[in-house]
């Protein structure tokens, strides 16, 4: 949770000069940095995409977007580039599955099919592939879609590193209302899972950190958050599932296009003991590292117990807990978390990449 | 067109014993003729993954599939790698949406919806992908739909070549009753335009083919070939873009799928004097070569000059021919070709990959 130094209003002076000025992308070459889900990757979205791209289903920048002329579909779309392919927990397969149905339930849908298309490295040993695939059809069985249609390209040894899964979902919206602008005052934000286990298991299987604790990747489906609160439609003001970037970089998405501020209490923060100790050991927050099984709630004050309820009788949501409310103060579009001793201090958007390459 | 040497019994022996066997796979390593489009490629396809995904949809095999629970949706996906990202006639932007929405117009559905993935490659110019993503936008425009989806993830130098594109495509079906399966004796084969440009212009753009001749890829949309034909529904009963395999591999996928027997006639096929000049210099027949703008239909013979005349009153089809007849011969699911100086012989699938990375 890297803060900012300086007085408060020095603060406020320098977030709001950030906040409107539009994006610009001035870097004259792409850096992992505009791959990690945080600053340099809001930059090249909408200097570079949205500009070019320019619709009104794109500039919704939600996680799934409206099919124009289909009722209620929605589309989304992820590439997967992890390295290495398997890690303690899942694999390429899962998380190809998981993350885009992930997207589509952050945006109310169920899943209806998925596409997916494969770049493959000249040399890659079949049996790997064949069991990345398999893993890939037992993780949409589980889900309930079917894989409909795919593409396999092969590049030269090099060119790639083992294979890149791209998945492509359509889902029927069946808890409407949901918008990343949808945030009130008063509104409870609840985290479904421990978070930053993703991560930090893809790091253990790198070698990149030497520690015994057994760290699994958090990789699965969130529709079963989703469906238990299909009846609390207009209470549930928004939805996210807490990827790249981490919890951090979804709140200040909410908080920004809301333009509402949002306080979140450390301690209430749901964060594995072994996972906090690796974050430690590495020098990074646990709320910037990518989650694959982690659903940020915005929703009415009122409903925050019973949603929270439902999501502890569920297995992906054994762990919830509510981490913190949605005020406005002097800042919309900023988060500010109450630390563990007893300060304030703003919470502030990914930047750089700490971790590439986890999903 | 190369064809199997043997009296023409030995041959049929060998065809079927090769159509009746189920798809093994039994490389143990993935090599560039996995990616080509022909017969390495429809092994894995078929042995790994539709054995794994097993589905009815994917089983088609179809250029897109139907969604389950929407009515008349289909689906597809496309990864493009080609190299270099720029080549005479266009470039990877262009050819992502073509491509996508091309599959789509050969199962007879108008374009709804694109989304649009990025691998990139770290070092990449902004500006060389800001004019790609220019590119996909005006070619999205021409074609009537909207990018309403999209990812973009970085990779270290070195693991991608500039940027990977990966396209996937909403239609609705307009053109009802195409199936590669399709296919009756007496059916006329009809092919769009000229064949082979797409390949060769990528390879003269790589400086790997020392020609003066301007050959620019024929790169574009094919559902303005379509949309002149929904009133013939019943009459037009296969349509397929003749992309990686080149006409070769569609017409073999169509005779097999449709257990029937094709003829083609070598002197119909279009092909201009440049791009056969550097076939003949690479040693390589167009009917192999991809193309991107080539659309190949199975027609009930009394509707082949209407869809003939139809098709050369627009830009796309200017170059149409009558390339081939379908017949119930001794050998279903078998290709011939008369040839210019009177033979018969068979035109089998394409075998390695004489041309990578195109598409």
């Amino acid at each position: 949770m890297s803060g900012l130094g300086g007085s408060e209003e020095e603060i406020l002076v320098r977030i709001s000069a950030h906040r409107s000025a539009p994006a610009r992308l001035s870097d004259r070459r792409i850096t992992m940095a505009h791959g990690a889900g945080g600053r340099a990757s809001a930059a090249l979205v909408e200097a570079l995409f949205l500009r070019e791209l320019a619709n009104p289903q794109l500039a919704g920048l939600d996680d799934a977007a409206p099919v124009p002329g289909a009722d209620n579909l929605v589309m989304t779309t992820d590439a997967f580039v992890v390295r290495p392919l398997r890690f303690p927990g899942g694999g390429i397969g899962e998380l190809a599955v998981h993350g885009t149905v992930n997207d589509l339930a952050a945006c109310g849908a169920r899943p209806l099919a998925l596409s997916a298309a494969f770049i493959l490295e000249e040399g890659l040993a079949t049996a790997e592939l064949a069991e990345q695939v398999g893993a890939m059809a037992a993780a949409a069985r589980r889900c309930g879609v079917s894989i409909i249609a795919g593409d396999t390209k092969v590049v030269e040894r090099g060119r790639a590193e083992g294979c890149y899964v791209i998945t492509t979902g359509i889902g029927r919206v069946e808890l409407a209302g949901l918008s990343p602008a949808g945030l009130k005052v008063g509104d409870a934000l609840l985290c479904s899972a421990p978070i930053a286990a993703h991560g930090i298991a893809v790091l253990t299987a790198r070698h990149e950190l030497a520690i015994d604790a057994p760290i699994v990747s958090d990789t699965r489906p969130l529709w079963p958050l989703v469906e238990p609160l299909l009846d609390l439609t207009g209470s549930i003001h928004a939805l996210r599932d807490a990827t790249r970037g981490g919890v951090a970089t979804v709140l200040n998405e909410l908080a920004v296009h809301s333009s509402v501020e949002a306080v979140v209490d450390e301690v209430a923060l749901p964060v594995a003991e072994a996972v906090r100790g690796a974050c430690e050991l590495l020098g990074i927050e646990p709320v910037y590292v990518a989650n694959e099984g982690v659903l940020i709630a915005a929703v009415a004050g009122g409903v925050a117990d019973e949603v929270l309820a439902r999501w502890r009788e569920t297995p992906a949501g054994a762990g919830a807990a509510r981490i913190g409310e949605v005020e406005r103060r002097l800042a919309p579009g900023r988060v500010l978390v109450d630390t563990e001793i007893g300060g304030r201090r703003i919470l502030d958007t990914l930047v750089g990449d700490p971790l590439p390459r986890i999903c």
